[in-house]
């Protein structure tokens, strides 16, 4: 099948994962868990299949690689996605106009989500539990890297359906995994009504430039901490050290560091000693050099760069007015803390910084799904379109309004 | 200024259209419509301006002609834009994680509005009253053809504005009115949050491929009304030539009648006669025309046509089950009703058809902010991202988390 004819086909489709009762919605994500668990070898093969055909680095391939244990985790990702009721239906408001019209907006399912992601499978598996459980078909469009991966586990998924009698092609795989395929389905607005990009800084980008269906963009971090400077220095060594180093390679990891230079003259040297003994690469500007020696020098680039790695950079500033605009110009407007014993410094903090996700006193590392309360996660919107920070089930879905008359006519 | 510029200023700016107050927010909508009002010969004067370099047809120079009632309608919406509330800053959930984290999800303007649009000079100020009431900045690129009148109103309204001492940069008119420039524009990712095209197809068409800012797609409507077996005539013929013929060149203006094979049977003759009358074109498939002669053929092209003009076009479906995947499949998803007595079928018309609105028993000419009680409208979204139908100024806002700790960290 062509891409066209792949996302038509789940279009046509899309009405069938709309109109589930909640009861097939969790029926069906019981049978794709059972099913991915009890045909767990076969996948494992197919994966293999992937693995021994990859020429990439150690690193890729660990993404790419399914075990087991990594197949129950997804499955168990799938069976927990039951406990969530699906957000369709909920009647968002209703009102009667003077003219007596009864009009309801009423929450409704986007239609069909388009996602492109890179060579993680569990990805797949993840994103049609989502799709299912909030009315949605889906079309995938995974790495070629995990193209047999992906197709072992989305036949699984279906094959259960088929066996239970349920409809299962509103879910549909693109076959096409050349990059001429991906700018294709990039353009299918006719039957994608959502795009959403998974993966690398590239991938995003490369979907902003190409795509006519709307885009969520997902996932960049260029996370602050703003140490200021009436801020209890075990509180901050703490969350800072949490946000930097307790997982480095995601998004809501701490890149950079602001201090107001009060606190960084008394604490600055402590900090930098921690995070070295951590691993952590100090990199700063001249101010911060000039207060811990310890501290290398920083490019200008340093500042806008989301390390994923075990490096930070380092800002010192005067203080907080100083501070937001700062870091309001160097972030990706992902998830950004301030550590204050000051209230109205914090209030002003959380009003004045332009991201997703804007903390005081704690981690960054709490932006996810999860963590928020929504039980699933399909990434996280750093554009303010639509949705913004974690999206859980309520983000994959649209309004539309519903309108009762008894012949009302506009004069 | 460069078109990049321009932009960079207005986020620069930003700040200070989000932090106004209410009060202060009303007193510039005030001072703007006066302004208008008293310096509307000078903003006619730079009219006639553009109207004697324009070589456009007259219905063109129509839209873009002011004179001191359209200016004076221009400066009433404004100061009809005081009497509804700023939307930002509403709390719209707060809640505690079991770790103790207060997140509130607030809402917020999107920061900076980008509007592209054609040669209606009225736009210009109603965007700009728009962004300032709901917290906005704004960026402005309007046609060539209209930019001294443009220029004129922006100046008046700034000008106003400096005089009472109020900030007046988050509103920036881009001068480069070239196709490059509105290329450009739309690839200002950096400074703009989101790009909102009003005006015909292809400008909307043009934003879809060329930006790299998120769109808001509005305004193409083609409207359908069915009439179900059950319908009254009266009732039917009542809606029909309201939605058909009492302003035609709209989005929300009927373009295509779908009937029940039963109903056509009796009443398409008379229905036919009283659209001929009006002056209406009427062309349908071959059933149609076999039902009522007076009927001409329509193409296949016909179907999917937003005529904007007095032409309609008829289908005949065997019921309910016919009508709305052919709905589904010609509307471009903004406005279609139904004409029944059924309530059952009412509520699957609702349900099933796939649009921003959806009517049971009243015209499709309703999809509007004004009518809808918003009190103000930014146009018609069609897409499914972020909002949907009319659009006041909620929908100009996003929204951001934040939360509050006591030094929580992740495990």
């Amino acid at each position: 099948m062509t891409v066209a004819e792949t996302c038509a086909l789940a279009k046509k489709n899309a009405c069938a994962a709309a109109n589930l009762t909640e009861e097939a919605r969790n029926r069906m994500l019981t049978l794709a868990a059972q099913a991915l668990c009890s045909r767990a070898q076969e996948i494992i093969k197919a994966n293999e299949k992937d693995i021994s055909a990859c020429t990439r680095g150690e690193q890729f391939i660990d993404r790419l690689r399914l075990s087991d244990s990594r197949i129950a985790e997804i499955a168990e990702g799938l069976t927990q996605l039951c406990a969530l009721p699906c957000p369709a239906g909920e009647v968002l408001e209703r009102y009667q106009t003077e003219n007596g019209l009864d009009i309801s907006r009423v929450r409704v399912p986007f239609g069909v989500v388009g996602i492109i992601y890179e060579a993680r499978p569990n990805v797949t598996a993840d994103a049609i539990g989502l799709c299912l459980k909030s009315g949605n078909a889906v079309v995938l469009r995974g790495s070629k890297d995990a193209y047999f991966s992906n197709a072992a586990i989305v036949e699984a998924m279906k094959e259960a359906w088929r066996q239970g009698g349920f409809a299962c092609e509103f879910v549909q795989l693109i076959e096409d995994c050349s990059r001429e395929g991906a700018r294709e389905f990039m353009r299918q607005k006719k039957y994608l009504d959502v795009l959403i990009p998974r993966g690398s800084a590239a991938l995003i980008q490369s979907a902003l430039e190409n795509s006519t269906v709307p885009v969520i963009e997902t996932g960049t971090g260029n996370c602050h901490i703003y140490l200021e400077s009436s801020a209890l220095p075990e509180k901050a060594l703490s969350i800072l050290m949490n946000a930097k180093t307790q997982r480095t390679s995601v998004c809501n990891a701490a890149e950079s560091l602001v201090l107001d230079e009060s606190f960084a003259q008394k604490h600055l040297a402590t900090i930098v000693s921690a995070l070295q003994n951590a691993g952590v690469e100090v990199v700063g500007d001249a101010a911060a050099q000039a207060i811990c020696s310890a501290v290398s020098p920083a490019e200008e680039e340093d500042f806008f760069t989301e390390f994923l790695s075990l490096k930070i950079s380092v800002k010192i500033v005067r203080d907080i007015g100083e501070a937001i605009p700062f870091i309001n110009a160097h972030s990706t407007g992902h998830s950004e803390a301030i550590v204050t014993e000051n209230q109205e410094h914090a209030e002003r903090f959380l009003r004045e910084i332009d991201s997703a996700c804007v903390y005081v006193n704690a981690s960054t590392r709490f932006t996810d799904g999860f963590e928020f309360g929504f039980g699933a996660e399909m990434g996280i919107s750093t554009q303010k379109l639509h949705a913004r920070g974690p999206m859980g089930l309520r983000e994959l879905t649209s309004y539309q309004y519903r309108i009762r008359g008894n012949g009302q006519i506009r004069k």
